[in-house]
């Protein structure tokens, strides 16, 4: 198998460092990755560096490791994104904004390692991250499902971390609704952690992505979660926190979220509860906006994702042949639901005239079909929307990766 | 029994038309009350309000009616308060400046009945209202109850609208607390509505304040509870509303708050009960601050509460012989608690060492004691807090009223 050299170079580099790695990446911003590389191996950076890399240096080569790395991940079916493919989420980038001294791990991967038939940037253009605690109450277990189903459904992307509790909860949810969910890991994208998710990551990886900033094999460690969870926020177009303890994951990626101006959302609870803490203070203090239901959420980040989906209708070729209004409807229609004329209508941010218009022309091309509680789309509907997203690949050629249909 | 004439006016003019009224509060601030009363009886006032006062003028002379009001009070041990009295609080006279053209009954009283040992304009100077609804869940009272206690403990009086469920909940938990609480009744002082609060009812009239717009022995009426809601709103410096249903009497007294640039606060609760979505609504859309704690209240209105109370300290005659800063350390004594030095210098707004060399003082003066927990008003201390702000008479001489120590 061969690699193109600055592919290469990136995953060494991410082996080499921990990732948001401020010296690193500006090294490679500065003068690209193979150079980077040739002068951390050849010791042409700080002392504080040099030190940082010398035992991995001594471990081994680390081009060649690079090589077994992407080979292993082929075998697994996966593939590297770099922010030279399409496929990379830009969104990544604003990392880039909020880098402070004091805070050394900050800035957006050298590269990602990820599994699932979805092009990344592509479902990450509509996406909300969900999470919270690892031990949440019923009601907080219930909530991120409902949350993260509805979004589901109406065709959002719902990114987590995949542990236990409130994430799993939200991946649940997604997968439910027939929809897309993004794990992001703070391993390999083919080690279960937790290993009672086996199952679950299985399923995403079929349904859904596993990315990780580490290379296949790689183990969690306790410090990568926090590093991790810069990429969960700056991934969605905003974040929402569903029970969480006064100190937790949740909450940093929260401050994530608002430091990189997404938005950030919190869903209440009885004051009684200790999980309802961190969602109240980040209401109190952060100004999270306070939201309770799906419709909710779609106000805070609505507007948002419909604008730039708008933006993007003239030059997707995945609904050709189709005007813009026709596009509009068919994209407002849910997954799996009935919907009446005027759900659409609002979903479409057309008038109810409009959308009994462009209805039949639809109907004639076999997208959508009617049944006594109104417009659902057939699986025709359903393929062309969600199968053509898939099948749209926007992965550089030399790149090894599954892109299924 | 003798009444002077502009009292027996304000309260004629109060008989013949509901509280607030547009007009008569206008006729009454540009030619007085008694000459209001004139123009109001020959006729020469709007066609409208004629009709509107036709049929109360023929069924009997209004000021033989005002005066058997007033003695009808005076058997009950109550008094009438009107601005023209030193008691009268004149934060209700800012409800002229919200007054609007569709919302006639604005206006501020006209004059109020009152019933109960404290001075209404003392006790309002550090008001809180709770409200919500008369079918709370056990958290919702829990809540409510937790809530009033912890701020009548701090010494801040709780204003509630007497209805079953969260209202009683809160005049109960000051009741506990051994603090002070005002019940803005929409029927006369000597009416239990509902009927199941005659013996709450009592004990307010023995410890804290009942108070309305309209004359002993006056039935409650529908449209009366939302007239009366302006008073809650006015007369305390922040509202919270705990648990209330998506229309209701407490999101409309929260809506009169924010008009009054009170601070609004709203309880979060489970987003999966009817009752959280009051609260949930004012925080998403009236920005309302949520609030959880009794700090989280103080929070919000105690910079406020405690300015005010500074700047009374140097004409207050209550603690006399005190020095500014010994005064406010023994106000920022809790009524039934004992607190640590750090406690007293947070709530004081003065230093640990500051506290710690009042404190001497004060226990020498038989003021403040001392056991395990700390420090803790002696019940000279709370007589010298409680009972002298209950004697400190603002009364005008010639109201009927009584005055208990």
């Amino acid at each position: 198998m061969s690699f193109d050299r600055p592919r290469l170079a990136r995953v060494a580099l991410s082996r080499l460092v921990e990732p948001g790695h401020r010296e690193v990446s500006e090294l490679v911003a500065s003068v690209g990755p193979e150079a980077a590389l040739r002068d951390v191996r050849s010791g042409r950076i700080s002392t504080r560096l040099r030190n940082q890399v010398s035992a991995r240096l001594e471990a081994g080569d680390p081009e060649a490791q690079a090589a077994a790395d992407l080979e292993r991940c082929a075998r697994l079916g996966g593939r590297l994104v770099t922010p030279e493919d399409p496929e990379w989420p830009s969104a990544l980038d604003d990392l880039v904004q909020i880098c402070a001294p004091d805070d050394p791990h900050v800035y957006p991967p050298l590269c990602l390692w990820v599994r699932g038939p979805h092009d990344l940037g592509e479902v990450c253009n509509r996406a909300v991250a969900i999470v919270g605690t690892r031990a949440p109450t019923q009601y907080g277990t219930h909530m991120a499902t409902e949350l993260a189903y509805g979004l589901a459904d109406r065709r959002w992307t719902v990114v987590s971390g995949g542990a236990y509790g409130i994430d799993a909860a939200a991946h649940r949810g997604a997968l439910a609704a027939g929809g897309v969910t993004v794990v992001v890991l703070a391993c390999g994208v083919d080690v279960a952690y937790p290993v009672g998710h086996v199952g679950l990551f299985d399923r995403v990886a079929e349904e859904g992505l596993l990315i990780s900033e580490w290379p296949p094999g790689m183990r969690p460690q306790r410090h990568r979660f926090l590093v991790r969870n810069r990429v969960i926020a700056a991934l969605a177009a905003g974040t929402v926190v569903v029970e969480a303890a006064q100190r937790s994951g949740a909450k940093a990626t929260a401050r994530r979220a608002a430091e990189l101006d997404r938005t950030l959302m919190a869903v209440p609870g009885p004051a009684t509860s200790a999980l309802s803490t961190g969602p109240h203070q980040l209401i109190r203090e952060l100004r999270a906006h306070l939201v309770t239901s799906v419709a909710d959420v779609l106000d805070e980040v609505g507007r948002l994702g419909e604008a730039l989906e708008l933006s993007d209708v003239d030059d997707q070729d995945w609904l050709d042949g189709l005007g813009k209004e026709t596009a509009l409807v068919l994209d407002a229609m849910p997954l799996r639901r009935s919907v009446t004329v005027n759900a659409v209508a609002a979903g479409a941010g057309l008038s109810a005239g409009q959308v009994r218009r462009i209805l039949p022309e639809l109907q004639l091309r076999g997208l959508i079909g009617e049944d006594d509680s109104g417009y659902r789309l057939t699986d025709d509907g359903r393929a062309r929307l969600t199968g053509s997203s898939r099948t749209r690949s926007r992965g550089a050629e030399g790149s090894p990766r599954s892109a299924a249909s």
